[in-house]
């Protein structure tokens, strides 16, 4: 009956989609800060000014480590962006553009990916023979230039990331006015939008003790398949990898609104440490993010570079670890969330020390659902992880 | 009611999970398949005959369209494995390895990725130094062995690869006993899995008249926003690209079994032009799949060599062809399959005369709903599309 409603609604409004759409307090605001920025413009011409811009800086040298809040945060350094200068007019335009592209996402009640933003505003200047954008990179990085000006995420620009990563466990959520009981969703679970927000996804009711996410959805597949998070009454997330913005901000959530402790199963290897410190104080590229985005209190359970000897694994799963390797090994142990952590320390000098990596399925070597049955129940019953 | 049984089911197998698991007829095939391969050896043994495999040659030469059933389907050559060849023996050993990993799964009924498959089977050679597989490749390489000398999909040997893909529409289906109502699955759609046959997935109900598949999730998205398929009453997937076999086992079960025509909306590039011939004739490397993956009576809706004019497209939005997409252009132009139809020598053609390639986004540039609102409806209502 609900789904009749909700159908018939849907058409109704297909029927005369010229209707101005309703616009939430965040849009409000979003859109607030865009006209605001245009305001400026008009403003200073008003005042015989030259327009200019205050980007805050995405760069090393404006991000530092908050000790109390535990996560990354920007520095208060800014780039100042001005019209009537030759080597900034074009950026300058280009953030105006970009801008307003998002002001028409928004007020279309629309979405669209980074690709399509660049479409959207690619066009030959009038009376030029120039291009407002040449290509992508151009677009994207502007698009990240007017998340930090206006303090506002790529996705309240109404911008998407390509999907991502799946969720599967005892949780009820709503996502988009559809109810999804995750605990039902099939083999391949659901599926983390890249908008997460409270507008789109809203948390029903949940049995879950804590969240397990793991590196890979192969990895995710095993556990999937071995029924895991019944047995364990868990939520199991997996971020294809790195996880994207959306699936750090369903984490996020899931910890703060719901009280749900975070453990990361990930390879043992650099890009396996730096995925955890990521989820964890936030990345250098998204610090003005941090605050919504990191997860201090997750937890590392895993592999580890004592696995090796503590599993008894066969030599023949090490992988040798080449001098990339090496180097973002040192440079991880040097991170300042991570000087001054013993376990870390020792974490990584014995990964140093053994000379290879080990990725997480090399558990099967042992046993087709060691992972599962075994590793995993053991670290979570010795409380063994790393913080 | 029915999911607290399911669960208290699932859990109390989880209390005993040594009970063998039973085997479903499809499983005893292949299980049945692996038997023959290894008494072979053993049939050889006692005939004091050297053993040995016929591997059905995967190459372009033992490849022909067949015109009748309208897909590329593998030829009879084979490749003579031996065991007491020096050059043959160690691909021989580790094909019966991959063919005896294959039934470990099997028999356990687990499933894993290709990597998995890799380290479950990595180890030294007892007495010797050497390592059953150096590297992934190797194994990637003996599992398709395995395939086309089983004839059996990789998904039959419980290998899957990663998840990609996404579906919504009117339909209900049932994967891995969740029931799945795909017009209900928020913003992520449904996420296709790798393994859809029939033990896994079966279609319930739908009300769908046709499905419609896109190349890339970011457009997909731009439909499933728009709810083009509440709208046109359709299923709509993406592939992620070219799509994996999951997506196209799909699409050809939902055609074949549900009768439900299918129209391709992908580039206007070379790439595009490949989809769809995957998609509809096969493809070389996977052709002993075919009669299960070929959609031949599959429409490509477009993108059209005509349309920057047609659509009246900004020259921005244009991306000049490199060398190889004219090459690639070239050689699609010649394949059995495209060779006699002159609508496709003529998109080819004009695509070529043009000089540049056309993405589905670059219809955002005459709005961002266009490609929902106007250029797909306009196709369907016209009929246009190619063959």
């Amino acid at each position: 009956m609900a789904k009749k409603t909700r159908r018939a609604a849907a058409t109704a409004t297909a029927a005369k989609p010229k209707t101005k759409p309703q616009l939430n307090e965040r849009q409000k605001k979003t859109l607030g800060g865009i006209i605001e920025l245009a305001d400026g413009v008009v403003t200073a011409a008003q005042k015989k000014k030259d327009p200019h811009l205050d980007v805050p800086a995405r760069a090393l040298s404006n991000v530092r480590f908050n000790k109390s809040k535990r996560f990354i945060e920007m520095g208060s350094s800014v780039n100042r962006r001005q019209l009537f200068n030759l080597s900034q007019a074009k950026s300058y335009m280009q953030t105006m553009l970009v801008a307003s592209g998002a002001k028409q996402l928004i007020e279309e009640n629309k979405t669209t990916s980074l690709r399509g933003m660049y479409y959207l505003l690619k066009h030959t200047i009038e009376g030029a023979k120039e291009e407002t954008f040449d290509d992508q990179s151009e677009s994207d990085t502007i698009i990240e230039d007017v998340e930090v000006t206006l303090n506002a995420l790529r996705e309240e620009l109404h911008l998407y990331a390509k999907n991502a990563g799946s969720l599967v466990g005892p949780i009820t959520l709503v996502d988009s006015g559809d109810e999804i009981d995750c605990s039902r969703m099939g083999s391949g679970g659901y599926s983390i939008p890249s908008i997460v927000e409270a507008e789109v996804v809203q948390f029903k009711k949940h049995t879950a003790k804590f969240i397990l996410h793991v590196e890979k959805d192969t990895v995710w597949r095993r556990f999937v398949e071995d029924k895991f998070w019944l047995k364990h009454n868990c939520i199991l997330t997996h971020g294809g990898g790195q996880p994207p913005r959306g699936v750090r901000r369903l984490l996020h959530r899931l910890h703060y609104e719901e009280n749900l402790p975070v453990y990361c199963l990930l390879d043992n290897d650099p890009w396996g440490y730096y995925i955890y410190s990521v989820l964890k104080q936030g990345s250098i590229n998204l610090a003005y993010e941090s605050k919504r985005m990191a997860i201090p209190d997750a937890k590392y359970l895993g592999l580890r570079s004592i696995d090796s000897e503590r599993c008894e694994l066969s030599p023949s799963v090490r992988i040798s670890l080449n001098d990339t390797d090496v180097k973002r090994a040192k440079q991880i142990a040097n991170y300042p969330w991570f000087v001054d952590k013993k376990p870390w320390q020792k974490e990584i000098d014995q990964m140093l020390k053994n000379g290879f990596k080990l990725e997480v399925e090399s558990l099967i070597s042992k046993g087709i659902s060691f992972v599962t049955e075994e590793y995993v129940p053991a670290r979570l019953a010795e409380k063994d992880w790393l913080d």
